[in-house]
């Protein structure tokens, strides 16, 4: 059973052995009073969860549940030090589990869980060292050096605060960081600032652009210098064989995608060209990961 | 037995089972017709080492040699893929010392070595996380994940060449690499384009910073500013526990010790603040490295 709890839904599944979805449900985070989703209330709600998924698999053996959550996680100690989407700060989520659930319980980070995931089912088969790189609200790096998940206690894998030298304000206090100018939220909102238009998304810039939007094609242009400056950090200092990236922006080729490419190739000297995939498990990945943390726990 | 290959010197020693010197030597490096010192002509010169150190060993069991070289060296393949100072590419230099040599040879990089030794017998005993990061004529990092060496084929760790946005060209092709501004070399250079007085060294812009001369006090700022660029950015993907500092401008501890460590604990917002620690074995780092890898051979 693999649950991946998010600020706003939790996505819950019920795997096979080859990590296809046999069940699956999608329910929102329940709050409390105070707009927080405590890690008891959490953990409750994942029992219900696990219970369900449980009375469908229909007598078939449940061995073990994978838990994932955003945030900064420890995923060896089995606390998450702190999620911005859940409220929480050091909240001890392995035992609040672990205390209500009578199978092997597996905690982990969504991100790197969707790393796993991309690695064993996904983009990055075969590899050895490979980035997981999901851009979305933040931009983030799930690392796996050397066949192993390598997570520091939860630290490791902030690209989305390296500094690329544009020196706009971040929301973490420094500046310069490349979530500033290259996520996609960071799209949406300097395309909004740039014009005047609001946007709800990043999509809406990419149509803009495709539509010979030349506002819309230089903030996209500026998020490609950027991802290019963060990608040539984490190559020149982890030279990942392969560069899984996620999210919907992906989807724009001739705008990020291909240009990116070209940016790498032509600013890396002596370093190897990783290359560069889309993700292919889309959001179903943390999911997934959740599963086969779940697996590896039995 | 353990043997440090450099460009100009080969450094020898017999290595007791704690790593205590038994024996050494030094001899230059001997070079060819047109100066270039082959893979074999080196490999022959460490069978002479190794014959000469075991008949110090006095009857005692020599178990194995280990030979560290500088450069891009993939360990695992056992070839030194580029080094610039003995002009390799390309050189198969495992497999040329184990036709020489009958013991277990182990084969490795210099930095790498360097890295290991002061995890295991210097300054970042105890850690799992740890990055080794000598400033000398470049700068590089040996990375120790989650207790392992990070290598990903000899190419991990170029961190004197990740952008830190001064714009300067670097020899690499590339402009703005941390290395131009922080590196002992990049400090002796700047030194003089900016005074007109050439100077042998680092060490001498940390003299005349101390007699007050404000151009070395300004090349010095610039060092430290860079330097705290590239561990911030160390930091941000790789959050390791404790960077331990190699090289001689580290003794300038009120020029370039201080204020980084002031930098970084100004300038990082949610990472994890990393022990500033000076590297403790200077320069045996290597050949005490290269006699662990021995060990670790047998």
């Amino acid at each position: 059973m693999a649950l991946d709890v998010g600020g706003t839904e939790i996505k819950a599944a019920l795997l096979g052995a080859g990590a296809e979805v046999l069940a699956g449900e999608r329910v929102p985070t329940r709050r409390g009073a105070h707009g927080t989703a405590t890690g008891d209330s959490v953990a409750d709600q994942v029992v219900e969860l696990v219970r369900r998924l449980r009375a469908a698999a229909d007598g078939a053996e449940v061995v073990a549940v994978g838990v994932v959550v955003p945030g900064i996680v420890d995923d060896v100690a089995g606390i998450a030090r702190y999620s911005a989407n859940l409220g929480w700060r050091d909240v001890p989520f392995g035992r609040l589990l672990g205390e209500r659930i009578d199978l092997p319980v597996a905690f982990g980070h969504d991100v790197s869980a969707s790393g796993i995931a991309e690695w064993r089912l996904g983009a990055a088969r075969g590899f050895r060292d490979v980035a997981m790189v999901p851009v979305g609200t933040g931009i983030a790096a799930a690392l796996l050096l050397d066949g192993r998940p390598y997570r520091a206690g939860g630290l490791a894998g902030e690209l989305g605060h390296v500094d690329i030298g544009h020196g706009l304000p971040c929301a973490c206090g420094a500046s310069g960081c490349l979530e500033v100018t290259a996520s996609a939220s960071g799209v949406a909102r300097r395309y909004a600032e740039r014009t005047g238009i609001a946007v709800p998304g990043a999509a809406e810039v990419v149509r803009a652009a495709r539509q010979g939007d030349e506002d819309a094609a230089a903030v996209l242009g500026d998020a490609v210098d950027g991802l290019g400056r963060g990608l040539r950090i984490l190559t020149t200092l982890l030279a990942p064989e392969v560069i899984v990236l996620g999210g919907g922006l992906f989807g724009a080729r001739e705008f990020i995608l291909d240009p990116l490419r070209s940016w790498l190739a032509g600013r890396l000297t002596f370093q190897r060209l990783p290359e560069l995939r889309v993700a292919e498990l889309g959001a179903e990945a943390g999911c997934l990961g959740a599963g086969l943390l779940a697996w590896d726990a039995t």
